[in-house]
């Protein structure tokens, strides 16, 4: 049994039940055991947890900044073991997905977010001189759970994850749950951050702690618990859903980035002049890592016309020529059958594909499906239920005013794509849609597919419900992210002396302006 | 039977059932009968404001900072009767109260919205030209349900309070719920809206609307609306816990102000040598308005010392000398004996008051309550009970530990006060413990007490739960208490010339920088 790291160092965990992660290429399991946490260990955890925060008041930003480096650094060092690992254990592309961008990513993320944990700008300092009054932002006095998803072992994941850098860089320690589908992955990173902390002794010894797996009740369970005083999470709706309840009865705030259909819609214009193009934008983004990506398009809602037939056909037959990819997890092929059962029970067709591929792996057919506008508006929440892999809904509208009643009657998401024509021909439906998406997405793009979300300061990987819990965050891009995990403190009539004591950049006159 | 406000004009009520306010000073009812809305007119409010959501789409932002400067006009117009009707059923004082401080406060605080709402200084624009990523920040796009409380007639009523201004410079429509202790006072500042919205025809006809009560069950229906894209509420917890529950099951934002204790610590040197300004400072606080401030003083923490008893002696008589204020309802005095009993039951002892006032108004003796450190460390919930009114326990701990113990008990407050020496005999311990207030707190104070909050963009009227439902936010003080009631959009590849259509601010260079 694999031990957790708690409070500092690998310790034995006191788990009586293990699981074993499989290869999703081959289906076969893969040798080592995890060990299922008990609550008891769990509390240990949280106990340590929140000696690390008191121990973290008052702690200079350049300590911070220094180990997100030091993290960083370390995982460049093992960058082949870690990326080989996480091939194996998700069966994504070791080159380039893996091991080049996810990689690069990784490292580019811990890094961005340690000059933000320096240099403070997501503290966003407000002086009122005249009445003595000094506003700033400060960590949250306990552990930051972050629970990492199965689709970016490394970007995202619970130890040096996007999330783990916003919590660190806010000056919170961590608490992280690995995803039981790359446990191995997740080893080799607190591996790396174990040797970080040993090369930051000024930092807390629990500043990051690690297990493995635990029961849902138990995880609720420590999401309540004090010593806890925020959670990350990327993952399911079903599972989003219920750590956000047990953090909304607790008070504590729970940024859970959950599901997003993510639609795209094709302007009649665009449609006639772009066809080809959309076809293969489309194709490339549906199919990358196996559709498995947060912001995957699922939803594209196109007029009737021969020249959405013929996008229909390009697309089917892109989607039919590929091989299927291999699915991230056992849970994946089963998820989709479901997915695409609630579609076609509301009424949607499948155009391609729909079914397990046969054999040990995890795969699925690359999937297309097809329905009216009318359908749609008759059963608007079933047909945008996600199906997380290469698979998508067309909707076929009759006319401009249903695309946009169409566009009314979306769920929150992450991303919305439109494509139009180049003269001009789609202005004006264009300016009536895009103030319905705003309302509706995270991020609205022209003539892109969603797919490709840049680490910037001017990024918003967030959305309404239910792609996350709070339309006003974002996951991705720095200093923003890294708000999340903090609290508003004003100073009223502090005296000058005593402002350096808990906010130590205070003394720095930049953050004075 | 008195009229809601509904989709642009004051209209009958649907309502078969009515409730009367009542002057809290003589207890006697008051003449005008206010309508308990039925669901279907709930919601005939949502489907209007939803309507207002739409037409906003693409609202110059100057149409917004016109409309609340006119609303601040109107009111001004009517400052007069408007105070005066204030002071009839809240029973608080005319003046400088009602018609000098709070009128005051609340014209500034719409001229100060409407200048955020003018400059869009709350949407903190991010530029990304390499990757041409733009993020900003838009309406939610759909009504924002204002709730407000009873303690402050004027400025946080769901009609022209923060609140309410908040939502309207983001561009969202309100839909305000009158308290029932003053519908009287709504009502006129209802008319005032009016005649400010006959004045600006850009703006649609449900920008505000506004009904006087409604079933609990039926409110909590009204929060889970689609039409309603979220809440602010100012008011008890009981209340607030439910309608953040709805919100939070439904996914929308709710920023609930619930109750804070506000604690206030008197380090040993300073009780020595400030405790005649100590005792003056807390009576003047916790006397004021009849204790019934969001941030009034509740808990005051000191070190058993002859100068401990000193200043409880002090306070007592300050207390026992002063005459009990009007309450602002039947429910003040109930509260409070509610409060005491609890105090009291986990170990509390009275020192001054304790019992309601015989006769028809609504008082309550001014209290003063007493325990020791060890029996707060035994009970600390129940001994962090909210009084709302002039009432407050004091903590006698044992020594300067024991002060920090306590303090790392605490739950979220508004405030926390820390009065000290001059000569810096407590900097040893104000070291130890301003860290964990900064962690329990939304607003620190040096040797001040936390009533009087300033209307500044560094203010944060904020806290961890349960003093509000997320720490990060401040619900006075702009452009930041505007960033409440709006969502992140990131612009991804967006052409030039469309950006304009939904963000008008786009073209102002200003926020480009």
């Amino acid at each position: 049994m694999q031990p957790i790291f708690c409070d500092g160092r690998f310790v034995a965990s006191a788990a009586t039940e293990g699981f074993t992660a499989i290869n999703p290429a081959t289906g076969e399991p893969l040798p080592e055991t995890y060990p299922v946490s008990p609550r008891a260990e769990l509390g240990t955890l949280a106990a340590a947890g929140k000696r690390a925060a008191v121990a973290l008041r008052g702690i200079e930003p350049a300590r911070l900044g220094e180990f997100l480096e030091r993290c960083a650094t370390e995982i460049e060092g093992s960058a082949d073991a870690i990326a080989a690992c996480a091939a194996r254990e998700t069966g994504l592309a070791l080159r380039p997905r893996l091991r080049e961008v996810e990689m690069a990513r990784t490292l580019h993320q811990l890094r961005q977010a340690a000059a933000s944990a320096r240099d403070r700008s997501w503290a966003t300092p407000v002086v009122d001189a005249a009445n003595n009054l000094r506003a700033d932002s400060c960590a949250l006095g306990g552990a930051v759970l972050v629970i990492g998803p199965s689709n970016f072992p490394l970007a995202f994941n619970g130890v040096c994850g996007g999330d783990f850098a916003s919590a660190i860089a806010a000056g919170n320690p961590v608490i992280a749950k690995a995803h039981p589908g790359h446990p191995g992955t997740t080893r080799l990173l607190m591996e790396c951050v174990e040797r970080a902390l040993q090369k930051c002794p000024a930092l807390p010894r629990a500043m990051v702690q690690m297990f493995y797996q635990c029961t849902p009740q138990d995880g609720l369970w420590l999401v309540g618990q004090r010593e806890v005083a925020a959670v990350g999470f990327t993952g399911s709706r079903a599972s989003g859903l219920k750590i956000k309840e047990a953090a909304d009865r607790a008070g504590k705030p729970a940024y859970v980035e959950m599901s997003s259909v993510n639609p795209v819609f094709v302007l009649p214009a665009g449609l006639e002049t772009k066809s080809a193009k959309v076809a293969e934008d489309f194709a490339a983004s549906v199919l990358l890592a196996a559709g498995q990506m947060c912001t995957s398009p699922g939803l594209v809602i196109v007029q009737a016309s021969p020249a959405a037939e013929t996008l229909v056909a390009d697309v089917a037959a892109r989607l039919r020529a590929a091989t299927p990819g291999v699915l991230l997890g056992a849970g994946g092929p089963t998820q989709l059958e479901g997915a695409v059962a609630t579609l076609c029970g509301a009424g949607a067709r499948v155009v391609v594909g729909g079914k397990r591929v046969a054999g040990a792996g995890c795969r699925f057919e690359n999937t297309l499906l097809r329905a009216t506008g009318e359908q749609f508006l008759a059963a608007p929440d079933a047909l945008q239920t996600e199906a997380f892999g290469s698979a998508a809904l067309f909707v076929v509208a009759r006319d401009g005013d249903e695309m946009l009643a169409i566009a009314e009657a979306l769920h929150g998401s992450l991303t919305g794509s439109v494509y139009s024509d180049d003269r001009g021909d789609d202005e004006e439906l264009y300016r009536r849609l895009a103030p319905i998406l705003c309302e509706r997405v995270g991020r609205l793009l022209n003539d892109k597919m969603p797919t490709g979300v840049t680490v910037s300061p001017a990024m918003n990987h967030g959305g309404p419900f239910p792609a996350t819990g709070h339309p006003g965050f974002t996951g991705v891009g720095f200093p923003a992210a890294i708000r999340r995990f903090s609290k508003l403190i004003c100073f009223d009539h502090v005296r000058p002396g005593r402002m350096c004591q808990t906010h130590s950049s205070w003394s720095d006159p930049r953050s004075l302006s």
